[in-house]
């Protein structure tokens, strides 16, 4: 079976077989009755997974064109910015501000609040909620009380995370959820949301930062006439219309607890053959489990391997985790047996590689733990 | 049969059944092997499309972010651009200078001559080839070399023609195509591209307008080492690839041929049944057919009895044209049948609208042209 693929990468993620079906249908025309419905249905479904009564921007890009949108909509040349640990993204616009963490921590509240005081504060703060590279999910009610609190607009980045762990724009005083189709929210890559509070939109109309094709205020028009500014990707709209549908219908709470459990039972099956875990041992660690390679073993062998003899796509670590963790990912369309799949795989190849892992133990671990955590 | 569906407009437009199979295939990872072949394939045979030597970048967008790249790319805050009839897109970035013509007239190259002597040069010319509103499609490369020859930068927005009509970037010394995957690249709406010449990659390096997404160095730069800058859209780049693939096997210089034929048999077959033209009854309007509406006859009601009583979507006027002409659709993935049903259903329409149409001729007349054409 060289020709069966597995995608098990932290995004992008698997997609279920009915929404690879909607977006393979017929193309229809974007301001027809044959799509209208469909824009509306998916624009209010948005709102329900972002938990917000106002607006949820819908764009045809990467997730970066959404986050680019909330950078070029909230600030001027020269506003004072600050960011926890997003890495390098909009430098021309804003001072930016870093609170800069190592890789793999988790962001705390009171580092927060001292670097703002110590900042003198900032128009707009960048969280991000979903750390894919380390595996660590960041607690952003917490984050976001002290961003409000010194009067910052709150950005999240919940690209890998918006469906897979509780977020809540509204309750929790987020202005800004953005996030993409190929993450949890089961669709491929190619569209873009960010959600819109009224104090991110006063704030757009004083921003003198030139934009056009992620204007908020131009495709919030649009959307109002249940319109769409420029030709959006029709397809992938219907998919992700499907893919919001089945999310929906498990229901978000279950989705969330979904993820908590198929974390758990990635994190004991990987613990359970004798391998360290890099990302937390911790329920928030919900989306994707990194694991440091053994000793001696280079985590790029680990991945090849799983590539060229089983088909598994899994990801190697970025930057300066390059070749010393693997991370097995979990977000979106995972069951139990997809986490059973990996850690059958890993184990086969880290034997292979001469690794000295306790054979026969974490798939059935993996399987338990899961089942356990469903009558807790 | 209520159900079949059939997508005239001048674009979105119908994808064959092999790119919708190659869009619906499970996603792949975009930096795996499984991904990698296919983009680099792309890329090359866009660069055949557009008949350059130079890159083509390709944006996951609509075509008018990949328009919003040449202009943040180009102008800086304060530069001059004179824009050919190409409506409003960017005006906070560029003082713009607009030779603005009636709907439906073709742009001359003397009065673009006069414009810019008139305007004391400008920086970048921006030009629209094909029209489609108005199914005018201009003379690109006499109005390439008016604007070469005053010093400027040439931008063609190329977003329904590029691959319909011909365009030879580097022969014609265009600076920049734009284009989208939605005409007559024959894919669904959501990618774009943008070729860029030496020149161009220069005045790129010396803007100052503040751009992240659809930065030309960062996309280059990447695209060279068979990356992308973010996450691309898989599945359509997948199903660009079979597209660009179709179209080269055909040939372009047999697709440009098809393209004049179907115009030819669109135009002939409407004023068999007595309609009035309102594209130019010329060769080179080869896209789309703008037809009068017979007097006291909306065209509204013609295009929505098409839809609601044949399942055919064609497009109503826009601007000052609208409920004055429909425009029958022939961009991409079209043979002479789909004139001919056009025409046919057209033909039914008007009469049961009252308006006096010659019956059964229409649908013959264009079969007859386009074979006659085919000996010509």
């Amino acid at each position: 079976m060289a020709g069966k693929r597995y995608l098990m990468t932290p995004g992008p993620t698997p997609v279920p077989p009915e929404v690879l079906a909607a977006i393979a249908a017929p193309v229809v025309h974007h301001r027809s009755p044959d799509f209208r419905p469909i824009y509306e249905e998916c624009l209010g479904r948005l709102k329900q997974v972002v938990r917000t009564e106002h607006d949820v921007l819908l764009f045809t890009a990467s997730g970066t064109g959404a986050f680019e949108s909330a950078v070029a909509n909230l600030t001027s040349p020269g506003d004072r910015a600050l960011v926890v640990s997003a890495g390098s993204f909009g430098e021309r616009w804003a001072e930016l501000v870093h609170l800069k963490l190592e890789w793999g921590a988790t962001p705390e509240p009171a580092e927060l609040r001292e670097k703002l005081e110590e900042a003198g504060g900032a128009k707009v703060v960048y969280l991000v909620q979903s750390e894919t590279s380390t595996g660590v999910v960041a607690d952003v009610q917490a984050l976001a009380a002290v961003a409000k609190e010194a009067g910052s607009l709150v950005v999240v980045d919940a690209v890998s995370s918006l469906g897979a762990v509780p977020l809540e724009a509204d309750a929790w005083g987020v202005d800004v959820v953005v996030s993409g189709s190929q993450k949890a929210l089961m669709t491929p890559p190619g569209l873009a949301v960010a959600s819109v509070s009224p104090a991110a939109l006063e704030a757009a109309a004083g921003s003198t930062t030139p934009r056009f094709y992620f204007d908020w205020a131009r495709t919030r028009a649009a959307q109002h006439k249940l319109d769409a500014p420029f030709t959006p990707s029709v397809p992938l709209v219907a998919g992700l219309n499907v893919a919001l549908g089945l999310l929906l219908e498990e229901g978000l709470e279950a989705a969330f607890e979904r993820h908590v459990r198929l974390g758990r039972a990635c994190r004991e099956g990987a613990k359970a053959m004798g391998l360290e875990l890099f990302s937390p041992d911790e329920d928030r660690s919900a989306v994707v489990t990194a694991v440091r390679s053994p000793e001696g073993i280079d985590a790029k062998d680990v991945v090849r391997l799983l590539r060229d003899r089983f088909g598994i796509t899994i990801a190697n670590g970025q930057g300066p985790l390059i070749g010393k963790i693997f991370r097995l990912g979990h977000i979106g369309w995972f069951d139990v047996f997809d986490i059973a799949t990996q850690l059958g795989a890993v184990e086969l190849a880290l034997a292979e590689l001469g690794a000295e892992v306790e054979r026969g133990v974490a798939v059935t671990r993996a399987l338990e733990t899961f089942a356990d955590a469903a009558r807790v």
